[in-house]
């Protein structure tokens, strides 16, 4: 569909046809927790896609809000397995288009294509594709206890899993391995994938993994992180159980680091 | 390191620095199938890091290849372990420089930052990362045969693993899914990572899956493949094995595609 502009179009005509709502820089939420929609009036430049037979469509965001405003962070954990990943393209793909105005081969201006999925530059003839970041995050483990990490801007007392991107030449093995040496001065094997979300802030792919450290020993990197430790699996569950006792704050819910901790707990794999 | 371009010129003026020799758009390889290496004179772009205490570095590739260009596929499948990453680091890096010399949110030309893992703008403050564009590839099983396709652009007879880009908002198992439903039209479960490669043209990391597949009835998408069939166990055996009576002609040894091949013969999951 992307491919014919005429289709995409002749949808956005439909009387069915819905168009997402923006709050503040990032998709609005109703009060029940849903995405908010309106009927579509014109030819609004990101087709997201159909449900069923129903056209969806969303603007670009409004240009003065921080693409990676941790306030947005939040409403990911109001929203259902639906809207969830909606939420996370439009958020992509709107922030990737304001910062790729310009086409980054000759330096002229480029404009929207494929419904919004790329954006063509008319002067040298290049096209663009918005970014998906692998980013690993991942526990090292030793001696039935687990590494976590404080970066500078968490709240008091959070600590979650280690995470890098992975860079061109890497696998997301070596990516692992790389920045645990980075970051805490560990050697790592066994790196084992677990699952995987979209992180729309502003595009990442977070990987998540879990791996055997050879040694506890750690030399942390104060440049990336405040502070990192050990902690066994009570200490753990006792974080994920919100428990005000816990030595530590855990991650959030809806984020890739409590789903690795929640498993590492329950023994899995 | 990379923060600090005093301590990398300084690395540069090293007597035993090594500097990257390239061939044709791409790292140039000696006879016995190792990179090419020659002293450091004055201050190359590209700092690829250090072999103990050797410092690596490169120039940026000249502009008049194709960043894709099918030629250099095979240069890869001489490398060893240690030069393999180093020429897919280079090549994405340098290749991704040649694309990038203008500023995506402002148009005005950057310039290279951090020893070359970034580019960052003079004039609006733009910092911009060399892209690892993540593809998931996969092999669909059902009533024990696997689902392999062809591209247009494949050589007689090749048959490979079905591909495709993760878009924004997806999970790597969706997208998955999604390929398998877009390309082939079949509904798939049980998606399981087996592996990863950096594939350097132009730069992205290859994630390697299986999945189940609920049928074997196929309704392909003709803009995308020219052809896509199941082959049972010892098909893929026989053409893993170059075996000239094999029903089609395997990918190369050194594609991911052939690793997930060889393990779903030996029934490793």
């Amino acid at each position: 569909m992307r491919a014919h502009p005429d289709r995409i179009a002749a949808l956005a005509r439909r009387s069915d046809a819905r168009l997402l709502m923006w709050d503040n820089g990032a998709p609005a939420l109703n009060p029940d927790g849903r995405l908010q929609w309106s009927p579509v009036d014109g030819d609004p430049p990101l087709f997201l896609g159909l449900d069923g037979e129903v056209p969806h469509f969303s603007s670009l965001a409004p240009g003065d809000v921080p693409i990676d405003s941790r306030a947005h962070f939040g409403l990911l954990a109001q929203l259902d397995a639906f809207d969830a990943p909606v939420f996370a393209a439009a958020l992509s793909l709107a922030n990737w288009h304001r910062r790729h105005g310009f086409c980054s081969v000759c330096g002229l201006a480029t404009t929207p294509n494929r419904g919004g999925w790329s954006r063509a530059c008319a002067s040298c003839g290049g096209e663009h594709y918005p970014r998906a970041d692998p980013v690993v995050i991942m526990l090292a483990e030793h001696d039935d206890r687990v590494l976590l990490g404080r970066q500078p801007h968490y709240p008091a007392r959070r600590f979650s899993a280690l995470a890098g991107f992975v860079e061109p030449g890497e696998t997301i093995e070596a990516a692992v391995a790389r920045e645990l040496f980075e970051e805490a001065g560990i050697s790592v094997r066994d790196v084992t994938y677990l699952a995987s979300q979209p992180w729309p802030f502003p595009s990442t792919l977070m990987i998540g993994a879990t791996c055997n450290a050879d040694s506890d020993s750690l030399t942390i990197d104060l440049n990336e992180l405040d502070d990192a430790r050990w902690f066994s699996r009570l200490e753990v569950e006792a974080a994920l159980g919100g428990d005000a006792s816990a030595p530590f704050l855990a991650p959030p819910r809806f984020a890739i680091a409590w789903t690795l901790l929640d498993r590492w707990v329950a023994g899995v794999p």
